[in-house]
């Protein structure tokens, strides 16, 4: 090896790249004992039968090329002093992380039982993979991990998330090629051109070309050199290539490729911080290095090295195999681990110099347990931004709306803290938060033209044709102890069920780890919903998302129908300040019928569910009919359908329940939030009708309502799936969800009205075709349904 | 304009130019009056606020660039006697494709009453997005679609999937520079490594850069030509660039661009149908036009024409602002309608002569309505893949291994057909399906090295680890009369969850329109799933994709759950059979005990759901206790719990009911599977206690069988969030539906059996305390519970 200049001007000798070799085998040497052994970590004796974990579970392949980066990572983190976190794409590779933050101490200081010595070598590998231990991902268990990448496809977004607002930070995310198949990961290139480089942070991503996925090459792996640099040039990186399988050469010429890629890093920022703003080009690493890279070359005549085979635990059976135990028992010795460890079964002290000290060590940076950095919001009263009512039902000019104030002046009381973002998929305007572009704008370093609106090099919006993208990014803004929302149309939200799957279930486990802090709420505003997808048609209606959520914990999931616009300020402020939680907003964004003033809508919206007395007339006593409604639109209709009702059936007794914490239906048993049986009763009744017109499919209320004493008088209706072009009162028709089809639904379960309900049923029929003739013969609703006033 | 020399020698002379670009105003003019009018459609009288419909919805922006595209194609297809379809990645820009689609001829064989007159203009245009009319998308009811676009990022997998296959077929995809940002788009691009030059198609992409989505900027329009030259030349394609506003230049340089890449396309086949297997370098079209070209520049002082404000409607207001009426007329006017329509209402005989006839229309090939080219498949006799059993119990070697035999003959059987191909993100394997690569290979145009294993450059199976790459070609092979398969991890097919529902509405909306042909179903293999990834850990644990596919309408979806590898046989038959369905499948990869001989599995998986009688000791009589089960693992754990209390509770009548088709537990008023009350309540009485072990979320049981008698007395367990890396029978304990919880469960609601039920709660508590020790001491389940066999 030759000495590098670096920099700054000092050296990279001879003797320290080979300690880091030695380092490096160190964490190599880790990875196989967490996959294979259970006692006798340091081979003091003959590996034994006895010593090897009867069932061995684990990803070996992506392992190597790990270590290596991270002792790269390592050497720079500490000569520069560098503020530095480590993303796993390749999150299976859990041996990895786990053995560098055990070689660097961090993981004896967050599990104090894992000693630095052989006793806490012997338990670390057993508890790998292991009923009771840890996973063998990047998971939140391992100390520095904020991303486990048992999904894959979302690192660099994550990462992106993580350097907004973070000027000082590098994020150093290593792609791996499989990941890099996927469609979230093959746009998130494309991040580059929304990251300030003034302001945020640097992503450094370390494509890892280690050639296989399970079975498969990759793509990237398998098309010529030239194909990639052009990829990655068009992307608008600059790539460097680490190319090679020499453990020596690769060495050199990593350590080499750091220090370009770092002293570029650090011009970028100069010239931003000199006021230049041009977008820059960031470089990047291309590591092709070996699949399962110093492990076994061939097992029972296959190639395992350099192939898929590498993927997971590559010598099979070397309990009842005497052939696989003398291939791992050589492939242990490999390393020397004689040589790297000191008697006690201490990493040696040269090699523990090598790590970076304190919070600089990548297992211990605060940002990668972000509830120790978290700063509460300064929030704003949201009360100043409610409508004052003159009368029930006026028209409001879009909840969302509304509520853009509020949120716009979330956006500017934390605007120097710079800790609260606002991310989505070209929608913002759509979704009418038009309000915070009064404050600030879409940040954005494409190209512009003076045409352009709202666009400028830093803003607290980001907005990409992504729902991927723009979950990502929030997470990753979230996990590294930041606030957020995130706005998108309701139906395209299960683009990302998949990705909220994996952030409730981060949210669920580090729940259960001490150490781990609590992090601002996951925050999803979905206007533009399924009821006024009118002018979209069919292919924009789907309010299935909040089927998906309640599936996951009940600690974790929130879900909120606010039926007006004080009502969503309400639960948008409760949202704003929670903890660790998935919170799904649901409201309309077009002018609609306004129902609680803000003190009423308080109320409301503290208990989540509740009789509106203004609406019922059971007053002191038993309703013989419950109309209940979730959901702006439901409640509409609701409304109209029990004054219909009220006019016509004076004596009739009904009362009106609105819901807008959807939890409260559960079982208290269930969630935390949930009624008990007496209070679910008391507001439901035991035995009368409960006509329940639902935002969503009708059968997510019969779900969390099944335990309840009146559940068999429930009649819901909902989305049935039923819709395309056309008005938005005809939307409800289509579902039979409207006034006209409530009121049908009510008096079928009214046996006591008799000929009344005989006389309105033929009217509330006739009324269904007058709409119908005149939305058919006119393309709009008739203007009594449209400009409807409740008036009872 | 310049005469053009074609790459056949012959000429494109100006004068024909010029009729282009005169056929594309009349189809611009066609979209402003689809947007607009109702009455007076070609101006024969001067512009009345009565001729202009009152609620005005469409999309222009990506419209006018379509329509030039659209009539460059139709010169090529003439010129060439090319196969080709369209596939509009924006298909927002409906008008577009309605528009050409008329104006060819098409458009009034399917819809007879839109007659090619004045009088058909008329209704055509008042029709669109109007109540009871058409959607503004490329929608099912347009002739020439197979996708919609209403949800971006698909255009480019649907089209490969339609180029498999189908070796003379070009499928020219517009991609929208909006839907370029997503993440599916982004990684589709590399589709190319897994086309063969000589048995598939040709996919001809035209990345049509018009500059905004709908408030903003998009990325790839603001970056630099180079860096977008470099992009595509990396995702290994060749790009053209037809970039301009002026359209005398701009149809001159598209018609010599389209001439070049057409020769190029020709080349490449005459290659590869020459022996050259080499990966080409496909080329493709980057047009960048302005938004909104040849609409209105300026209204209300605000940029329209190139800019984000053309997205829409750009005259808002033609009714009550005088101003926009005019600007609306002159815009109307620019088209010279008069020009281009007889006195009937035609188009001109000159024009039309421009459009390809018969089934080289874009809107009549068949392809587009690919039940018209749908043949079935070639289906082996899956009865003599099934497993004979020596005994109720015996271990399998996994019901996917022996599925795949049946499914390696599919293959076999097709090869020749070239119409059923296999899909899946790198799992083909890890699912078990092995035995397919005795006949195929994966189909992999990337570089090779002799350590691969099956690739080759041609094959039945495509794997790329792109679960959204897998589900949109599968479902572009679908759309264009071709049979498949998705085989996935469980937890992953969330990532399609939004494919999921656009396709499900597809054919909801498909099974609607008569002229419409019925499709292959869309078949979704689900193995390794929840209870078996106990190696993996949570993250690769969620079985909610089937709680996600209920909510969509009954007509389309069906679930199936096969307990052994013989009944998934009979499923997967049926499955591949099938029509106009999603079917969900999920089964096992590991080896698990088999329960059915074939005989009974094929009755057994015709019915449905029945009464195990082999495992039940209430024949003849009333059950005291029904122990229910769906999935494999609940079936093995309910029959384990069964034995239990068979053993100690001799007197006890337990009947075992298995569900293989979970929509028979639907009231058969909301699902054609579903059963009738009667039918029901013989299986499960009105009133016996019901433990019900389930394989996904315990909810979604309550929430099919609400309305049934005996729903209060069903207890159901599944999988409740709770999951680790841990041993297979530890993921039962941990969600309580191992074989002890659920005597335990069934105890509780056994009240006659008093002090036995004590001695048998305590027995059970301590065997679980036992396994758990045995677990976390040995890190495997303890052989008893491991080697389990039926034996009552």
């Amino acid at each position: 090896m030759d000495t590098i200049k670096t920099w700054d001007g000092s050296d990279i000798t001879p003797e320290l790249l080979q300690k880091m070799d030695a380092y490096w085998r160190a964490a190599n040497y880790m990875a196989v004992g967490q996959i294979y052994l259970k006692d006798n970590p340091l081979l003091r004796k003959p590996l034994s039968k006895d010593d090897i974990k009867s069932l061995r579970l684990g990803h070996w392949g992506t392992t190597p090329g790990q270590n290596f980066i991270y002792v790269h990572l390592n050497r720079v983190i500490k000569k520069y002093d560098l503020d530095m976190v480590y993303v796993s794409g390749p999150g299976h590779g859990g041996p990895a992380l786990v053995g560098n933050t055990y070689l660097e101490g961090t993981y004896s200081e967050t599990y104090p039982e894992i000693t630095q010595d052989e006793s806490g070598l012997k338990k670390l590998f057993k508890r790998f993979s292991f009923p009771g231990g840890i996973p063998s991902h990047v998971s939140p268990e391992c100390p520095g991990s904020f991303h486990e990448g048992g999904e894959l496809g979302y690192s660099l977004s994550h990462s992106f998330g993580a350097a907004f607002d973070n000027p000082d930070l590098i994020v150093a995310c290593v792609v791996g090629d499989g990941e890099a198949e996927t469609g979230p990961l093959a746009t998130a290139w494309h991040s580059n051109k929304f990251l300030n480089p003034k302001n945020d942070g640097v992503v450094l991503p370390i494509l890892h070309l280690n050639g296989y996925k399970i079975a498969n090459p990759t793509v990237l792996a398998r098309i010529s050199h030239e194909e990639v640099e052009n990829l990655f040039l068009g992307y608008g990186w600059k790539p460097y290539f680490v190319e090679g399988n020499e453990p020596t050469i690769m060495h050199q010429k990593m350590a080499e490729t750091m220090e370009i890629v770092l002293a570029e890093i650090k011009a970028i920022k100069q010239k931003a911080a000199d006021g230049d703003t041009t977008r820059p080009i960031w470089p990047m690493i291309v590591l092709r290095s070996p699949k399962g890279w110093t492990g076994p070359k061939f097992v029972d005549g296959l190639p395992i090295e350099n192939s898929f085979h590498a993927h997971q635990v590559p010598i099979a059976d070397p309990i009842g195999n005497p052939e696989h135990f003398v291939l791992l028992e050589n492939w242990l010795k490999s390393y020397h681990p004689e040589e790297l460890f000191d008697e006690k079964g201490t990493l040696n002290q040269d090699l523990q110099d090598l790590a970076p000290t304190g919070t600089r060590r990548m297992g211990s940076n605060p940002h990668t347990n972000g509830g120790l950095l978290l700063k509460d919001l300064f929030m704003p009263d949201f009360k100043e931004y409610g409508l004052q009512l003159s009368h029930r039902g006026q028209t409001g000019p879009g909840d969302t709306l509304v509520t853009g104030t509020f949120v716009r002046d979330v956006v500017k009381e934390n605007m120097e803290k710079r800790n609260f973002r606002i991310f989505g998929p070209d929608e913002t305007l759509s979704n009418k938060l038009n309000a915070v572009f009064e404050v600030t704008n879409r940040q954005w370093e494409g190209d512009t033209l003076n045409t352009d609106e709202f666009l400028a090099k830093e803003g607290r919006v980001i907005e990409m044709l992504s729902e991927h993208q723009c979950e990502g990014w929030l997470e990753g803004y979230l996990l590294t102890g930041r606030h957020g929302l995130f706005n998108c149309y309701e139906a395209f939200i299960h683009i990302i069920d998949s990705m909220f799957n994996q952030h409730a279930k981060w949210l669920k486990v580090t729940n259960e780890l001490p150490w781990r802090r609590k992090l601002a709420s996951l925050n999803i505003l979905l206007a533009s919903h399924v009821w006024r997808q009118d002018h979209n048609g069919f292919t924009h209606q789907d309010p299935g998302f909040i089927d998906h959520v309640v599936n996951k914990k009940a600690s974790i999931v929130r879900v909120y129908l606010p039926p007006d616009a004080n009502c969503l300020l309400s639960v948008m402020d409760h949202c704003l300040r929670s903890k660790h939680y998935v919170n799904v907003m649901v409201a309309g964004k077009h002018p609609s019928p306004q129902w609680l003033n803000m003190d009423e809508a308080i109320l409301h919206c503290t208990k989540g569910i509740g009789i509106w007395d203004w609406a019922s007339n059971d007053q002191g006593g038993t309703p013989d009919l419950v109309m209940a409604c979730a959901g702006d639109v439901p409640t509409l209709e609701t409304l109209a359908a029990v004054s219909i009702l009220r006019k016509n059936c004076p004596d009739l007794k009904i009362r009106v329940v609105n819901v807008v914490d959807l939890m409260k239906l559960q079982p208290h048993t269930e969630h935390p939030h949930g009624l008990t049986d007496a209070d679910f009763d008391a507001l439901f009744t035991k035995d009368k009708p409960v006509i329940f017109a639902f935002h969503a499919y009708p059968w997510l209320i019969h779900r969390m309502t099944y335990k309840r004493a009146n559940h068999n008088n429930f009649h819901v209706r909902g989305y049935k799936e039923e819709g395309t072009i056309t008005t938005a009162f005809d939307m409800t028709v289509l579902n039979e969800m409207d006034r006209f089809h409530l009121v049908l639904d009510a008096l079928d379960r009214l046996p006591m009205l008799e000929q009344t309900a005989d006389y309105l049923k033929q009217e509330m029929k006739d009324q269904l075709i007058l709409h119908k003739n005149y939305i058919d013969e006119n393309g709009i609703d008739m203007p009594d349904i449209k400009d409807w006033k409740w008036d009872v």
